[in-house]
């Protein structure tokens, strides 16, 4: 055998990055490198198992997944459901969640059209993938939850962020401003409806608009709708899916996760136009391989049975939404406007306030309770803080009170 | 609110993609767009479930996991692990893996060095992201299982193929050939060992030229050991983890999925250098959030108490590949080389067959036996097709007399 040839090549530069990184760091692509490391969990590190700590800063709840998730998985476990499966899920469950959204009034979505993804963030990254890469860019809607824009980063594409406007009615979007921002390399819209962190619900007007202008640009409209069932005064919100064309450019994502209390689990799927269901196969070939066989059956289970959880979340969102804003309102250095009619969240202002992340971990410091920074939610949001509002009212109530001491 | 301005923007064309495709299918990313449909799951479709054929085309036995899969599972429910969890991975299965892999010998690896995955595959992505993109190339030493390939080409990297070659010792590569193949776009060095289809467990001297070429030329090295312990004469494959530092530039993915039969759990890890820790948190955070938490608690016992499971499929593969090569040695048109020590595979040329895919779907129709054509694992493989040895011994005895009709 012969040896290779040791041409003496340097290693490529390490261009745009900063000196001083151990080697093999510097020696990852620039694209992967410049997408910035800070997230809520960096905050929350050090604090978490903390028993005196109230931690309001994720985008969780404190319920637990239907009770017969763990029989659901012995079961299928039992059954056999232990090997390789379909890369766009198992038919079961792609048939049972088509059946659930056509029961919540959405528009026939067959089967053809549901891909079974690992969560919702999963659904998301393959739609981003299919749409945009390096040199192309992707508006986005916000105040949103910093994922959104990471995951364009992660893939090379410019986030080109489009705000909502706090109005008396709410948080309310101009479609005019994603049209504004866009131009031949913008390859998608992405909205989050209900909001993160805003739980603004997107009129069918509004979001009929968005598909209307991506109609006409040729630009893809991607919709997270995760936060769908938790919602206040409706079975489930609007969803543009209802208006739109098999065919339109249109990819919706949903999740396990917060409508059946289910984060841990990592089960979501995405809804994408029947076409795509072969290339989608192979991109979860060729990421995941699929997902875990035993779990997609015990989610066929939850879909058909896990209704009665749907509804403790929805009632404990209120609940949790009721004791925050209830508190919030009466705070002198907190303005929350019209307090949210669905998601998880209390996304309020503070007087005086001009750098976020400086304020959390002061609060935290001072009370005990860990909130989320406004900026990551996009720019201009550093008069802002997150509060995660589906927890008990026990620790809500507690919370409350601390943050008196501060805001009050 | 205003309307959004309608500007008479032209969708983009459909560079490069052929006429008369649905429309969401023709507006999606010519990257991904590129990446061929076809593999091994396509061509048994039909007849999947059809108990008269005798499946042999995976890459999967038909082995079950370890029995306590489900008690695991369920107990890590009811203790509450089921909501979101560290990025890199639960520190109890991280420390059980790094603990793991000391234990069969290997150089220190501490838990700052592995990143828990869904799956194999989705380490080999997490690592392909890391070190290549658009523009970029990779060497991929082949015959080599297609998906190393497809993760490159979703990636918009170009895959360079490096042949081994069947000698009288069975298959060996020449490191020169890797080496005179990179050029100053080559960003990593892919090899598979034990290999699938070959089960060619590659010398370390083999393994170690290949770090020392990555080392000259500034190059990544990334091995798939998921059938390290599938090996018949050793307790695991070498690994060149062994003599690496821990800041070269090489990541290597493993998988439960072969070692322990849990090819539907989906679980697996990557390991990394420490540096890249961070890095990897923010690129599972926005790929897949994480693994599901219970199955990494269940992760943790399978690892710790999962050892006969290892060494049933040992022998499993072992008892399989005497069947499958005693066969194949006395059939007149197949020709296998040296019997594979290692891997789950009969990889044998076949006299006189110039198109792979039209002589397997033809033996299928004829014998109902279905075998993985040697097109799939790289160029040049025309001649080749490939048997899964991981099967119970009737099937496989049944397999190979009908297999005798027609290669007899």
């Amino acid at each position: 055998m012969a040896s290779p040839t040791l041409a003496a090549t340097s290693p490529p530069p390490n261009v745009g990055l900063p000196p001083g990184l151990p080697p093999a760091l510097a020696a990852i692509r620039e694209t992967i490198a410049r997408v910035p490391l800070e997230n809520i969990s960096g905050l929350a590190r050090g604090a978490l198992g903390d028993p005196s700590i109230i931690p309001l800063w994720f985008g969780e709840s404190d319920l637990r997944p239907p009770p017969f998730l763990a029989q659901a998985l012995t079961q299928a476990i039992d059954e056999g459901h232990v090997f390789y499966t379909e890369q766009n899920g198992i038919a079961p469950l792609r048939e049972a969640l088509a059946a659930y959204l056509v029961g919540l009034g959405a528009r026939e979505v067959g089967a053809d059209r549901i891909t079974v993804t690992a969560g919702g963030m999963n659904a998301l990254v393959l739609a981003m993938m299919l749409v945009a890469g390096a040199g192309d860019n992707v508006i986005v809607i916000d105040p949103v939850w910093p994922n959104l824009g990471g995951i364009a980063r992660l893939l090379g594409a410019q986030v080109r962020s489009v705000s909502m406007d706090l109005t008396a009615e709410g948080w309310r979007l101009d479609p005019a401003k994603a049209a504004a921002a866009m131009d031949g390399r913008t390859r998608a819209i992405f909205f989050a409806s209900p909001g993160n962190p805003t739980g603004a619900v997107l009129p069918m007007a509004t979001q009929a608009a968005l598909l209307e202008l991506c109609r006409a640009r040729g630009a893809w409209l991607i919709a997270d709708e995760v936060y769908h069932r938790v919602i206040f005064d409706a079975a489930r919100s609007p969803t543009i899916c209802d208006i739109a064309a098999p065919e339109d450019r249109l990819m919706v994502a949903h999740s396990f996760s917060k409508s059946w209390a289910m984060t841990g689990c990592r089960l979501g799927w995405l809804v994408h136009p029947p076409s795509l269901a072969p290339t989608l196969a192979m991109m979860v070939q060729y990421t995941t391989s699929g997902v875990t066989t035993f779990l997609q059956h015990a989610g066929a289970a939850v879909v058909e049975r896990g209704e009665p959880s749907v509804d403790v979340v929805r009632a404990y969102c209120k609940q949790g939404m009721e004791i925050v804003c209830g508190a919030l309102e009466g705070f002198a250095r907190a303005r929350l406007g019209p307090r949210p009619t669905a998601g998880m969240y209390a996304f309020f202002e503070v007087e005086g306030m001009t750098d976020s992340r400086a304020a959390c971990l002061d609060i935290l410091r001072r009370t005990g309770v860990g909130m989320a920074p406004g900026f990551f939610f996009g720019p201009g949001n550093e008069r802002f803080l997150r509060i995660c509002v589906a927890r008990s009212p026990a620790s809500l109530t507690e919370a409350m009170s601390r943050l008196a001491t501060v805001l009050g």
